[in-house]
């Protein structure tokens, strides 16, 4: 890029034309092509995009033609992607491979294309069978975004560390609405959703302005020492734990919690990390083995309830849990909390399984409707926030509240994989070796059928 | 209190509390004793209090007792008013003056005592009434801040401009809801509500913030230029108004309004002061006379639904509204305006006077639900931000939201009327002519009866 600066600066445009071409063809000669981006339509939240404008840049730069539908939604605007070298227009039969975020309308699916979302298909989600049976039918090249991981499984593009970020904010608040209805004003009250701040940045502003306040006794003495945990240590619980350290704050070991909660102070808040180990069991006494838990979940038991749950004010859940898997708390458990057995205040379920590892996680909340109160006693969801139960969110789309951060972040990893999925909308079969594994690996569909990584997913419909 | 300040420096202190006994005696021999603060207990959200604690200080150096009720919900915390000086108690039978915001629980009133509230009784309304009934019962002075009033019935003590200062911040969220539901990302929905900030301060900063997001293209062209249209000329209008000019604005006559909807731009927005005699027309052809409209409202007509209404975005109400005078908006012009005659996105009802003048202002709103949709097509209120029909917001405590402010303003003002409240409780007839009027008058029960100046009460509920 220097070097190509420098030419330009030199105003010897022919020049700079005939190096780009050369590097472009040399670079990349069978991975450029016409790359399409979609408006967004999934849900009314949604104002991410698989790539930012100065992404789409580069994009250009490297050759590629950018098409993209337009759309008021989104979060940069038109002329930061048309600065960017991109072309608007609602048509994108022209593009090779089309990138979007979540899930199309099917009546926008062009057939023989290839397409690359989070098509949340791949657990045989009923909701969206009719999309996969589209890609299908039409001939469609299905991507998921979810599916491309390295050899452990982690996925290598994922949104999660915002996940937890704006659960984190938003919960924070949502604190502050439930502490009020129960009597205490608190400086939690001072904060707003995440998607209130025009950028992270703010957010990080107005959560660490918060100090001050609980520094100086802002923390009703009534109610004891504030005790958050992060449950997992992955991407969620990390992001999470990001905001929650910018109030003054304390990190506890689990085993201490019982310590904190009796003796700790109220002019910081406290948290703990509980990870797999800490509270997860083999029945048969061997020792913790994540490897081991992860393949056999069915094996193992949790004392979460028992060890955890009884001290912590606010759960931050972000593990990884599959069916068969210990829960981290179960409904019983839910039932002795209400009953006066711990401090539970909030909880905010970030894994977002539904009835998975909160099993009492059983309906979304949303961006509109944040937070409801759960009242184990009846089995209900109630929004009086001076009512019986305790406060819960969980809310699927957290992400795109800082739509800013999530896309450039997301679209950054995004950029190294465009070549190897424009190989995918070009090859003749998919067992054509120059297309990296992760890749490969992900393309769901292909020639009018399931690809067979993914023919499970027919089994998973006939048991339905 | 600078020549205190200098004596204190010189070390005097006996001399200093000699001056502060003369003080106090020669100033108000009659009018200190000991004043009680109640908890508030009307509502989830009321966290103000009659008076600060610097406000309390003062009382304190005058040579008052002042008596707290612990509350945890209260903006300014224990520690802050026992350095002022003040006791904590739940026992407030010892004050001769309790002074409140809100309605009390009937079950806390103190047989005897000389109360000042806001009672919400002077109309009637039927959910106070047994808080009437109690005070007459229980032989209690009841004073209502409401009744404490100018020459010109002005209100002397209130909150108004909190409430439009909360609603216009509240609104501008608001409507970055409903925008994003008709498929419009614009900075509005980077905002919070009121109480989403610790202070003002932060939430002008917040405010001001959205400019340069404003004047670069963040709001989408295809809406067309954004009026905001303020009704009324007092402390609510006046309050709004002062959030909205720390957005980029033109102030616009309400004759243009047409014009700049039409030929608009969209890098800043609009705001237009509509008062009484833009849209009040005298049936009878009279030239428009403030006090004679006020006398004689049924004799006039608003023209505001065919020359303001649809040129504008949304409507911040604030008017003085009477049953009798013409409404700014009726459920005819909702549906004129939801049927696409006009581009009225939302209203916020600040004056928020139930079937008033906004006539489909039926149903109030919360700070736990602050938004809802009214379809006119079927005269209901939903919650689907991409639905049919228009934002609206009628939030009845809305200065709690800015607790702090609210306090510190409303405090200020009062502390002048707190000798002649004091009289009141310690007078044997009502007549006694050393308490100055507007405190006088504002008495309603007294001897275990209505006032004579309160007795349509009873006329009014006679009628129902």
């Amino acid at each position: 890029m220097s070097s190509f600066r420098f030419i330009s600066r030199l105003n010897t445009e022919p020049l700079l034309e005939l190096c780009k071409n050369t590097f472009t063809r040399s670079l990349s000669s069978q991975t450029t092509g016409t790359i399409g981006i979609v408006r967004e339509e999934s849900n009314l939240w949604e104002r991410r995009a698989p790539l930012s404008p100065l992404q789409v840049g580069q994009l250009v730069k490297q050759g590629n033609k950018v098409l993209v539908q337009p759309s008021d939604k989104r979060i940069f605007i038109k002329s930061e992607y048309e600065r960017a070298g991109a072309t608007f227009t609602d048509d994108l039969s022209e593009a090779d491979l089309i990138l979007g975020v979540k899930q199309l309308l099917l009546e926008r699916v062009i057939p023989d294309k290839t397409y690359v979302i989070f098509s949340h298909t791949c657990k045989g989600q009923p909701a969206n069978m009719p999309l996969l049976d589209t890609c299908i039918q039409e001939n469609v090249r299905l991507i998921d975004y979810e599916m491309i991981v390295d050899e452990n499984k982690a996925r290598l593009l994922a949104f999660g560390q915002f996940a937890g970020i704006s659960g984190m904010i938003n919960i924070l608040y949502g604190m502050g609405i439930r502490l009020l209805g129960l009597g205490y004003q608190t400086p939690f009250l001072h904060l707003g959703l995440a998607h209130n701040y025009p950028q992270l940045a703010q957010a990080h502003g107005a959560v660490a302005q918060l100090g001050p306040y609980i520094s100086s006794d802002g923390i009703p003495a009534s109610l004891g020492p504030m005790i958050f945990c992060f449950t997992g240590s992955g991407n969620v619980s990390r992001g999470a734990q990001s905001i929650f350290r910018l109030l003054p704050h304390e990190m506890v070991h689990p085993d201490d919690l019982k310590e904190v909660a009796e003796n700790g102070e109220t002019n910081h808040v406290y948290g703990t990390v509980v990870d797999a180990h800490h509270h997860l069991k083999h029945k048969g006494g061997l020792n913790f083995d994540l490897e081991h838990y992860l393949k056999n979940g069915s094996e193992y038991t949790s004392n979460f309830s028992t060890n955890i749950a009884p001290y912590i004010s606010c759960l931050v859940n972000g593990v990884f849990w599959a069916p068969g898997h210990p829960r981290v708390l179960t409904d019983t458990d839910a039932s002795s909390i209400q009953a006066g057995y711990g401090r539970l205040l909030a909880v905010v379920d970030v894994s977002n399984d539904l009835e998975g590892s909160i099993e009492f996680s059983r309906m979304l909340t949303t961006l509109d409707k944040p937070f409801a109160i759960y009242d184990s006693s009846k089995k209900q969801y109630h929004e009086d926030f001076s009512g019986d139960g305790f406060l819960i969110s969980n809310i699927d789309n957290l992400p795109t509240q800082l739509a800013i951060e999530a896309t450039t972040f997301f679209g950054e990893e995004l950029l190294s994989y465009i070549p190897d999925l424009m190989k995918v909308s070009r090859v003749k079969t998919l067992d054509d070796s120059s297309i990296r594994f992760p890749v490969r690996s992900a393309v769901v569909t292909f020639d009018k059928q399931l690809t067979p990584p993914f023919r499970y997913i027919n089994d998973i419909r006939k048991d339905k």
